[in-house]
């Protein structure tokens, strides 16, 4: 563990990584933190928050650079010790870790930038009538130190130095982060990298911290504790309510942002299926399969009205199905989850089995294919649980209004895909706004398991898709969740803080009276 | 009541306007909504909300301006009923009125700039390696309807028209506005101005109701009906925390705007009080019997070292307040509390009595000042608690560290204030920072009950003070409250919201691959 500028043993329980694929514990063994170790790293968080936030653009992008550096750096040791916890190949690994570093870099850039910080200026206007107007200028600050779960299922882009910690210290905000028992030797190396930058960079200690957690009380501390302002988690619903609760019952309530669970439903119209059926069909089982289906987005219902481009649909997908791999998932917890839920859904007396993928060994998914009815899912709220992994269910839809009340049915979701040829336009246009309401993000003839780390992406959604759909877990927007606005009324140019100063020394795009002005 | 486009009298019990200055009941007899009327008002909101939403931002822009035009049509009829109910002067009113019309049309401003929506716009890259890049666009979008309950303490500005409704109105949320009953005749008149706006701007009935409540059951199963998104309140941390623990019990939580309490410090800093200690000590019980106190921005804590200067400054402050004349509260209950929160620091055996201002009759608010010590601040948290009204507490500091100390116990504010003279910057520049995380507005040499409605207004701070300190609730800001992010992914452009097309009809600010595009 690292609290702050200590590398610590833990005293509290034993934590070992274990071999995905076989089951093995693997050496060595870590300790989870105690409680006097949550006060420190809070403390020193606290302590760190007023340094940190109040760096300059160019030490605070430098220091995110350092910490991508820093990553790479760590070679090969850190993409085996990770393909070892986690059972994803070592393409899918190398490519998280370059994600994991662009991320760190776009924000990086995001700083510099300085949009973010919204700053806005009111001029005063002393003769105004009745009563003068005084000067008043804005922008954002960092709400305090934030506590970050790191996610089972994005071993490096969504953990220690994942998502939410690169906007978290973009933002100007110290993190003590949570290492996912899944995967506790990447994380401690990914931490090192971290608390390298923090150290080359001149940064006070306490900008971050990582504890292991041998159970759940740390992590539950860690959102109680009142020096955390904010919380980023990825992981199950079950966890995200739970936090959720803790920060709605601390004596100061905190913003909790918990991405849940999303089943992303796929619609199929009728256009597209006449032009492209099977070519759907395949491409979504290599959306399912992707990763033994351990994404968020992961297309886990797909609903179509009934007739002749649906069963070429499902003929197409079943057949490739067959055909694909069973993948390791990435804990046997997990696994067992996966094998629950898809045995559930066979045992399901209104829900056919399509196809199983093929078969595989120890904790290796088979992927599974089911379909039901319109009627059946609407009567039925748990079948849109999730079930994390490649299983996927097709609704058949009598006519279009089945579709349409099938959609009114589903909870929030993170992204609904659709499919479309140009004849479907006016079926689609109808549908969207509906689909507006209950997602973050909506694709066309695509499917939503690339998440694009950019600019206007939304990886959020409403509830329970995320804890609060007014956000975004990936993407520059991300940076907005940990801020929040101060107010600066008749300060001379003495106390004013930098951004706001007439004279603009990091040339920030501002609001001058309501009207944008650009930097150059 | 207005349940869309009916006017409705109400059956669940009566609620009558009382006239503050005597306590005798108004006519005419008000009856509270049923929950057969609650239904009624979220389902036509919720029918009217894809509508609404949608409407070009000229017509929404007009809508709000129709609105301020009806409220000033309803001419002395409206300033009259509000000073009999709210006992508040005249000249209060009509600014109050004054602010609320020009709310409105600042907010149909921003729906006309358009900025509000936070355009991105990242193009694809098919040619990008490893992966292609696929187009996506992001816009903001309401949340939905949105309950609205109006405050007590401002009967037009932050009422049935008030800051929370103008600004969901402007992002396209329809209201569903909870009278307070100490004003609901008030009320009625201005929930008529918006009804007729709605109807002449051709506007779906459900985009506003109004609706009373003879108890708690109607506001509080307005919180959790499942068509509404967000709420907006501003009354007591009492009230507001009731809201909160709803809100976040639905199966669906949805934010909570609240602005609930804050006492606002002052902090009277070595070189002011040399210079012009007097001068200040009248301003400041100028600031504090303003409106009988009852601003939440309203200067209920002063706090400076001992000495000559602070001891000037109580006696100007003394003398100006045993002049201050005694003023109707708003409402008897109002007028009780305050003289139960007097009392209680009037016996505090820590506490002494500086001043108290004339005596009045029947419900009127007889000012208050009292002193005590750093120490004793400390020592009982009960000292911090709001009174609402002109009472104030001045916490006599040792020295300039116990001056911190006491800023650092303190809870989350609206404002604070710093009086410094040029030999105070340094000093004044070493606290700043523990300002910006207690409060959501500082001010220098000034009180903070003029809240300017404007581009960079925050009135907002952290808990208890509202209840989600990354927002405010009045200013352009405000609006945010209300949206959230979709992100559109390889739509043709012939199924693409307006906002986001290429062609940019409504002529928006965007953000170009992460670069701020103006419209012109």
């Amino acid at each position: 563990m690292f609290i702050g500028a200590r590398a610590v043993q833990g005293t509290q329980g034993e934590i070992r990584g274990i071999s995905a694929a076989t089951g093995e514990k693997l050496d060595p063994a870590f300790g989870g933190a105690t409680k006097d170790d949550l006060d420190d790293s809070c403390r020193l968080a606290d302590e760190a928050f007023d340094t940190y936030r109040n760096t300059d653009p160019e030490t605070r992008a430098a220091f995110l650079e350092a910490i991508a550096q820093n990553i790479l750096d760590l070679g090969d040791e850190l993409v085996e010790r990770c393909m070892t916890e986690s059972g994803l190949p070592r393409p899918r690994i190398e490519g998280e870790r370059g994600r994991t570093v662009g991320q760190l870099r776009l924000f990086a850039q995001v700083v510099r930038a300085g949009r973010y910080l919204d700053v806005r200026i009111d001029p005063a206007m002393p003769d105004r009538q009745p009563l003068p107007r005084p000067d008043l200028r804005s922008r954002m600050i960092p709400v305090g130190p934030v506590a970050v779960f790191g996610a089972s299922n994005f071993p490096l882009a969504f953990s220690v130095a994942g998502g939410d910690t690169a906007s978290a210290l973009a933002a100007g905000c110290p993190v003590v982060a949570k290492a996912h028992s899944a995967h506790p030797g990447t994380s401690e190396l990914v931490g090192s990298a971290i608390q390298k930058a923090v150290a080359s960079s001149g940064l006070p200690e306490g900008v971050f911290s990582l504890l292991f957690d041998s159970g759940r009380e740390i992590g539950q501390g860690l959102v109680a504790d009142h020096r955390i302002k904010a919380v980023g988690f990825t992981g199950s619903r079950g966890g995200g309510t739970a936090l959720m609760k803790i920060a709605a019952e601390r004596k100061e309530p905190i913003p909790v942002y918990a991405e849940m669970s999303s089943i992303n439903p796929v619609i199929l119209f009728e256009g597209a299926l006449k032009e492209r059926a099977e070519a759907i069909g395949k491409a979504f089982v290599g959306s399912l399969t992707l990763g033994a289906g351990q994404f968020c987005t992961n297309p886990g219902l797909i609903l179509a009205e009934e007739g002749e481009g649906l069963n070429t649909f499902l003929s197409a997908a079943a057949e490739t199905l067959k055909e694909a791999a069973a993948s390791t998932m990435l804990t046997p917890g997990i696994h067992q989850s996966y094998c629950q839920g898809v045995e559930a859904l066979a045992g399901h007396n209104q829900v056919e089995t399509v196809a199983r993928g093929k078969a595989g060994e120890n904790f290796q998914g088979q992927a599974a294919l089911f379909a039901t009815s319109s009627e059946a899912f609407l009567a039925d709220p748990h079948l849109q649980e999730e079930v994390f992994g490649s299983s996927s269910l097709v609704v058949r839809c009598p006519d279009r209004d089945a579709v349409r009340d099938v959609v009114e049915a589903l909870e929030g979701q993170l992204t609904a895909a659709i499919h479309i040829a140009e004849s479907d336009y006016p079926q689609a246009k109808e549908l969207l706004p509906l689909l507006e309401k209950k997602v973050g993000r909506i694709l066309v003839n695509g499917f939503g398991t690339g998440v694009e780390v950019a600019h206007a992406m939304v990886h959020g959604g409403p509830y329970p898709s995320t804890a609060d759909g007014r956000s975004t877990s990936v993407g520059t927007m991300a940076i907005d969740r940990f801020l929040r606005p101060v107010s600066y009324q008749d300060l001379p140019d003495a106390l004013l803080p930098d951004d706001v100063k007439d004279s603009n020394p990091h040339k920030l795009e501002r609001l001058m009276d309501g009207k944008a002005v650009l930097a150059d």
